[in-house]
């Protein structure tokens, strides 16, 4: 039974999630329908990040067991024929090593987030970046954040529903910086909270609009506090775009 | 009766392009309708440009007479508060000089054609750039691309329905680089023919491919023949970038 490990990219928009739930729309339900498509099979398929509603990717990685061997460019093009009309695609697919997991193997995850920083609201990018009308200092905002760069507590920074079993995590890239209108986010790590980046983010933006300073972004890590956070910022400016396996 | 003119961005896929037609949907029914809801006056947008279903803009002009004095952010804002939420934006707004006309005091258009080349179709993109499977080789693209730039009778590259007295036409740019995964093309003239962008970006991917050479173009351009064009490319990759005026 080969299992194959699946690069995927999706707009969230449509979906409530990665993760499949009763009744609601959801990239892994799209993707285990074009499966049943393809060869007939009911799985559940296996993915490295559980992205939340309406949070976007374009390189998440699942894995599903299939029970015929099929060469891996077959079940890309199958799969992505069978995607047809939902914005979720197949970019790659290979035969997985013998014990791989698509989220217990992964050793490190990647997002990015777009804000809009102008006055008009988005036209080209509805839904696609968060708009903040006030200018943001981006290198403010940089400088911010290599404060929550390294191991800590993110309690602060971390949804009250987080069902992980310890708020200590490791972050290992923040960075921040401007292109043209937008203000990108980039942030790295083992594995990331519920809600994490999205709450540092909006707390770095208080950093950018000036109501926070970079002491004011320590303090609420340091109070390992939820109400310490900033406003979260909308999910619609998240893209997981990559995740990083030993190999 | 100041004459505001207005930047506006659009995505142009839920509309029958920018000229109103009755009872289709359109850019400029969307506009004028938002600036009745904003002073109550009915009136005719003038545009640039007249983009065709399904083509976006980054960077189109139009003009609009209202009966009272606005300060041009008031003009900008209350627009963007009656175009929600159609994907249509003023980026901005500013008094026009005494008799100034968004389209005949145009100077030059600019577009940009996006192609997505790789083998998975868009997920996020999807509907915003043209998808070619087969490798792009965009260096020989924008060697051919050179063929077109200068003052030609552009008949091959001319939809049959265009309504311009003269197919001559002055190309002052054309360009195709490769960004990525993605290969773009940029078009600068004073003016363009109907489908003159999407003619000629067709024809390039055919040199992009391998199937045309340089001299094939150039054939076809001489050959002053609509048959002589290659596959039209589609309206979903296309974006008008900018106008320049005199001023």
């Amino acid at each position: 039974m080969p299992r194959y490990r699946l690069l995927i990219e999706y707009d969230g928009r449509p979906y409530h999630g990665l993760q499949a739930q009763d009744g609601l729309a959801s990239v892994q339900g799209a993707i285990e329908r074009a499966v049943k498509g393809f060869c007939g099979q009911e799985l559940r398929l296996h993915a490295a990040g559980r992205t939340d509603t309406g949070v976007h990717a374009t390189g998440q990685v699942v894995h599903i067991d299939l029970e015929k061997d099929w060469k891996p460019e077959v079940v890309r093009n199958a799969l992505n024929a069978h995607l047809v009309p939902e914005p979720i695609v197949v970019l790659d697919a290979q035969v997985a090593p013998e014990g791989w997991h698509a989220r217990f193997s992964a050793t490190g995850r990647r997002y990015i987030y777009r804000i809009m920083n102008r006055t008009a609201p988005p036209a080209l990018d509805q839904g696609r970046v968060w708009h903040v009308k006030k200018p943001l200092d981006a290198a403010a905002m940089n400088e911010a954040a290599q404060v929550l760069v390294g191991h800590h507590d993110f309690t602060t920074f971390r949804d009250l529903g987080c069902q992980a079993k310890s708020p200590m995590k490791t972050l290992d890239v923040a960075r921040v910086w401007r292109e043209g209108e937008q203000v990108l986010l980039e942030f790295a790590s083992r594995s990331f909270l519920h809600r994490q980046v999205r709450s540092m983010t909006g707390s770095l933006a208080e950093v950018g609009v000036g109501r926070w300073t970079r002491d004011d972004l320590r303090a609420a890590l340091e109070a390992r506090d939820r109400k310490a956070c900033g406003p979260v910022a909308p999910s619609c400016g998240l893209y997981l775009t990559g995740v990083v396996y030993g190999d």
